[in-house]
């Protein structure tokens, strides 16, 4: 019997309500010996107050050592083992612009480049176009046919975008064609195994009609294919937790992967104040809200470590939002560490913490890395913070008599 | 996706150097309650300086209560599962001589012992025969034999030695001939599995013929036999972490251990100070370097507590020479516990630190099992420790999008 075998087995319907709240790369390092993280640096009297009623911990978003995107980090906050399930990046971007896949869907993230004259790429984002140029191009490339299957070329934001081919025996096994660097031409799609020769064949389809109608929209004149992937076959929230469960998330990928486990995607508006707004609207809906933070992480991965500072005490101060509706459980926590010291994601633990009425209180009165190693939740598998939520609002029955 | 998978697909390269020192039987205990370890009781300022900067845990070499040979102990601290990777006795002695084992072979360790009027085992080790007898009743032994199989007979040192079968067939699952007493005779082959018939025939008739020609040698007039098995698949460091890798080694059986995973085997000399020497001199040709320190284990199983820190005090002195050359990362740990107090190894979770620039760190600043608790690696199964040293080393990738 699996995690999920056991959960499906003892969920409790419940009119209790979590909020699981993720500060995207909230974990930290500080810039020098004897310093302080970003958390431990911010003043956040809320999240404070939170962890002197709940129990923190340290989450390891996928195993030791190794450094998660937000992907994996996600799919690990939600419950399922994010080495067993294996999200391609193409799948969470169409994912995140509503757009239904399906089981015969090959999902590519696009990046619009540029090339020079040589065919060589100059610029791997086409110096940034607008969304307004970057979607026109998507209608031009929408057009495009290939026998056998049928393509969906759809805006992102930018120069992003998501193609979709559908159509029988397509598999998403197929490498980048983005070579990761300028001044070379762009790579030729290939197989990593056997079952996706269909999909390199489209891909190449796709790619030399794309070359033709970009051929004089420089800045944007070519794109490359990123995380070429099928969706995977995943059980929903409701199958395995039981909850009506809801997101309310800025940025589309955390949409899409809220999607992909079967919450709905509520509209987050733009802002904290927005998703705390929207969150009261529908707190009679759900029974489970999951709320994402995305500038702790990009300010992370900027190197800023002041600006990281200034964002942790922004979500801090939306906290009293949020306990004011009175939620059984409020999980916080990060779906992976995004040190400023390294200007990427990392592997280290991350912050975590579940404030309840029944938690067992540790002796933890603030919130940061050096409290939490020594939390009530001591350093745990991230995959089990939904089992753990889910247990502080009664919302599972006891395993065997 | 196991374990390897993952590192395999997220390899990075990088010129980043790892060293890894196992001082070997580590971990100790209080002679009583109140009192200091052995670890705690030396004085150790290099090892306290690494603990400054560094991040300190416990490592669980198998699982909670089990205690290791060196065999497990080791395949845990180099990342294979030592619960799914079980290697024989036999087998590490082999590798330990440089013997090349193919995958028909079938090695044994043998014990030279001494049989009374009456065939009974007088002495289990024929009197501690010196290393010039042994090696002469190999070569007598080597010509041996057997129908349908080859046969190699090699001495290891004094009264112990390797028998290899090579042959179609043969399977390992063999159980010893060594009664572990005096006073008995030894026993006979017998397989644990069917498919070991074969190898118990070929050992009956290699012991029938062993015990004619060893009949005038006493007290080395028979032998016994040990650790029967098949050298396990067991994928490489190349492979595995992609790290050009080296074992700076003593004893045969850690050489053999370092061997079985792919390192290179480097000359290490007798002493640390060889050690060190070798390390440096081959610095720029490995990304990976394993160094083990012999002695904390071997004083810790005679029982002697002052024996035991006065070794880990010249390992400490050793370090500065290892520091010096600047590695990225350090890891300084054991490959089990062995506690003067139970003079043998034990179960006890072992010392461990990571010492790299972009280490999160923790409250500790000496290197102890009571400092190693509070640690910011927590408590860890050993077979995680070389992702970590991958990560902090920036040899690996991020995992997902």
């Amino acid at each position: 019997m699996n995690f999920h075998d056991l959960t499906r087995q003892l969920q409790r319907q419940s009119e209790s309500k979590i909020v699981l709240l993720v500060a995207d790369g909230l974990g930290g390092l500080p810039m020098k010996p004897g310093d302080k993280t970003e958390l431990e640096t911010a003043i956040t009297p809320n999240l404070d107050a939170l962890a002197k009623r709940g129990t923190l911990g340290l989450s390891t978003p996928v195993l030791p050592g190794i450094t998660p995107g937000s992907g994996p980090g996600h799919l690990g906050l939600f419950g399922y083992d994010p080495v067993v399930y294996n999200i391609g990046r193409g799948v969470l971007e169409a994912l995140g612009i509503d757009f239904e896949l399906g089981p015969k869907d090959v999902a590519i993230r696009g990046n619009y480049c540029s090339l020079d004259e040589e065919g060589k790429i100059s610029d791997r984002r086409a110096g940034r176009i607008g969304s307004d140029v970057g979607a026109k191009l998507c209608k031009k490339l929408d057009k495009i046919e290939i026998p056998g299957v049928e393509v969906f070329v759809r805006h992102v934001k930018e120069y992003r975008l998501v193609i979709v081919f559908r159509g029988e025996g397509l598999e998403g096994d197929v490498h980048d064609t983005d070579p990761q660097r300028t001044g070379v031409e762009p790579l030729e799609p290939t197989a990593r195994s056997e079952g996706s020769a269909k999909t390199v064949e489209i891909a190449k389809q796709f790619l030399a009609q794309a070359r033709e109608i970009l051929k004089d929209d420089f800045p944007a004149n070519f794109l490359t294919l990123r995380g070429i992937a099928k969706k995977p076959d995943i059980p929903t929230y409701e199958e395995v937790y039981g909850t009506r469960s809801a997101a309310i998330a800025v940025y589309p990928m955390y949409r899409g992967l809220a999607r992909l486990v079967g919450m709905d995607v509520l509209d987050a508006g733009q802002t904290l104040d927005d998703q705390c707004a929207r969150l009261e609207a529908a707190w009679d809906d759900y029974d489970f809200f999951f709320m994402h933070f995305k500038y702790t992480d990009s300010t992370g991965e900027d190197g800023n470590f002041d600006a990281k500072v200034k964002r942790i005490e922004e979500f801090d101060a939306a906290i009293p939002k949020i306990t004011g509706l009175n939620p059984d459980v409020i999980v916080v926590t990060g779906d992976h560490s995004t040190p400023s010291k390294m200007k990427s994601h990392s592997w280290h633990p991350v912050p975590t913490m579940i404030a309840a009425d029944n938690c067992r209180y540790d002796a933890c009165d603030t919130f940061g890395e050096a409290t939490c190693l020594t939390g009530g939740l001591g350093q745990f598998p991230a995959k089990y913070l939904m089992s753990l939520a889910l247990a502080h609002a009664g919302r599972l029955e006891k395993y065997g008599a």
